[in-house]
């Protein structure tokens, strides 16, 4: 198919279809885009690519991304550092970020516990966590175990909330029920179910 | 937002982004899939980029894309030689080719007619189809003009069967009708109308 296309735009194509959510037909038109287009464009995407991982690391405190050692949130002086929130990826740091609903620091664990994945505490960041605990953030007070709504999700914080019994921390989750601007119409039973056991 | 990303991210993003139908939220997944996956990942999509534009070129006979000054159908000894079918873009030819229906060589105009957009026949491959019929290719017997069914489309066939008339070639264009396995319920009613208009 398109075997009439030069070598190169088919490698681009071949290239663009191995991201998720873009098909044959998708990296075909992509790549045409950017062979019409200033060819300084292919390049400064060419030049981001190249640039990726030698630019970006975990933050070996946090795990979230940096530049540097650090990220640029255990970096700011002005985060409290008594509450820590506790996620499954670095998507949802800048999920609560743009929410501005939180001011302390962050701990990713880098995915969520998925025995069926083959996915054990271990292969998480949870010894990290623990170490920061014990380690020079023994000022820690509050630990919000803030990870999705789903059975991996719930799995991963049980599992934490064992682990953290007996510790002198406050540990709670984000609060379940109706989203806002959502209709009762349109919600699905569990959330209904939740909402209403979450009454106030 | 997302200012918390390293920079280098950051700039993967906003060059994803200026992709055609991908979305900040789209370029954020994508960046992210490809910094969880293989360096080397990245690193041959990177590759692909800088060799599009030094590796396809316009076929300098009939301007489909080429690896070198021809494209593999005008190099293809097997093609019928008397009959050029004319197209709008790159991807069409791809299509027919697809669908066999078509043995002879092709013209890419590189385009449509388009007043409004600014698009005049001079902006168009139109002068060296001229070319192609009063040099070498004088044996030319039969011309298809597969614009797309569009107003744009249909202007820019009625422009070129104005500009051959006298010339001693068979001028056609693509047969219109309802599509196969099409079903009338969802035809639209031009379609129906120059179906039945078509009838034989």
């Amino acid at each position: 198919m398109a075997d009439q296309f030069p070598a190169a735009l088919r490698s681009l194509i071949h290239e663009l279809s191995r991201l998720p959510t873009i098909g044959h037909k998708s990296a075909q038109r992509l790549a045409l885009h950017l062979l019409k287009t200033n060819p300084e464009q292919a390049q400064q995407l060419a030049h981001a690519l190249e640039n990726l991982h030698s630019g970006v690391h975990f933050c070996k405190r946090c795990f979230f991304l940096a530049e540097g050692d650090l990220c640029s949130i255990c970096l700011d002086p002005r985060r409290d550092p008594t509450a820590i929130c506790v996620v499954e990826e670095p998507t949802d740091v800048i999920a609560f970020e743009k929410s501005g609903a939180f001011r302390g620091r962050y701990h990713v664990l880098l995915g969520r516990l998925s025995p069926l994945h083959g996915i054990m505490p271990e292969n998480l960041k949870i010894q990290e966590l623990m170490a920061r605990l014990e380690g020079d953030e023994h000022e820690v007070r509050e630990l919000i175990l803030a990870m999705n709504p789903s059975v991996d999700g719930d799995a991963t914080a049980l599992y934490l909330q064992k682990l953290l019994a007996g510790k002198d921390i406050k540990v709670t989750r984000l609060g379940v029920g109706m989203p806002m601007g959502g209709t009762l119409e349109y919600a699905d039973e569990l959330t209904l179910q939740k909402a209403f056991e979450a009454r106030r």
